[in-house]
């Protein structure tokens, strides 16, 4: 590999994550070089290390590094409660928000015709035969709040309600509206008529 | 390492990159998590060629596979014309204009005095022993139009204004104004009062 050969493959494979188009990828790139050259290496390093030491966690599809994730090896987790993600990285975020107690199932996508995304592509299939061999009370579909996570969201819980066992499950959805801190001067008007949808009485 | 840590490491290393902060950097981590294999391994074998068959030109400090970059390599172009640029991303994105046929000068960095880089920490001696040497006309000065870019532009008139050939040589600043395709409708203050100064005469 020649060095422009080099410099053109770090701006192609940068360029083709989420975000990142031609012109940052080539900042980027530029940016890599004129840094001290342990910064490339250790970054090199890392991106070797962290995709070897993976692997999916073998009950709710998280990243590990052993058979079972940080969360499913937890004992003290409310064991009735499941909430479904798309990705760790979705995992990750509500994990953070410290607002859930008990396990997850990790989809590892959500469902897309348009990219040739199906039901098979995801883990619902391991979703289900976890639901029927536990004693899941609630499943929390925390899928994002777009047109593909929503579809995702709606089939899951078409599939959810006609298992054996639907009349002892709940199928609930994530609260959607205004986020706190926002102002409603500045929120879309999806968002808002959600908001009114999913108001709370008070009193 | 585990691989919390190489998670931890790729978005620390990340997150060092300009205009990427800490969620981008996050949301790219778990990005080539999700990718195949070969993907965080191309990226690292990239990174790694980058750095190991880079060096500086050493005649205009661009970046170079060989002694000479693939610019100064090349006799057809005008040898009395100089264009001092920031950086090598900068020289690329001039050569990829096609506007300018003469050769560079990579000041590797600009004027910042809160960040302590000084004249020294550029290559202006370099500039200065190269116009000494050669029969150089016209230095056109092309660091970027923000304040230190400006401030550099500045200090190097003055240096050069200095030099013992300084009549015989020819120092100008790239125009600055509103960029063509823009709407005036959108131009910052400083553009547009900018732009009235460099306007120019039609007839």
């Amino acid at each position: 590999m020649t060095q422009a050969n080099a410099l053109e493959a770090v701006v192609r494979l940068l360029g083709e994550m989420p975000g990142i188009g031609g012109k940052t990828a080539q900042r980027l790139a530029y940016y890599i070089l004129a840094r001290e050259h342990d910064y490339a290496f250790q970054l090199a390093a890392a991106l070797r290390e962290l995709k070897e030491s993976l692997q999916w966690c073998r009950t709710c599809y998280n990243i590990s590094t052993d058979e079972q994730c940080a969360v499913c090896r937890r004992p003290d987790r409310e064991h009735q409660v499941v909430c479904v993600v798309e990705d760790a990285a979705n995992l990750a975020n509500i994990e953070r928000s410290g607002g859930f107690r008990g396990y997850y199932h990790v989809l590892q996508g959500v469902l897309s015709p348009v990219n040739g995304i199906g039901p098979d592509d995801l883990r619902i299939a391991e979703l289900i035969q976890r639901i029927s061999q536990n004693e899941v009370q609630e499943v929390i579909l925390a899928t994002n709040p777009t047109v593909e996570g929503e579809a995702t969201a709606m089939y899951l819980a078409d599939v959810l309600a006609g298992l054996p066992q639907a009349d002892q499950l709940q199928v609930t959805r994530i609260g959607v509206g205004i986020p706190i801190g926002a102002s409603l001067d500045y929120c879309d008007e999806v968002t808002m008529a959600k908001a009114f949808e999913n108001r709370r009485r008070l009193t």
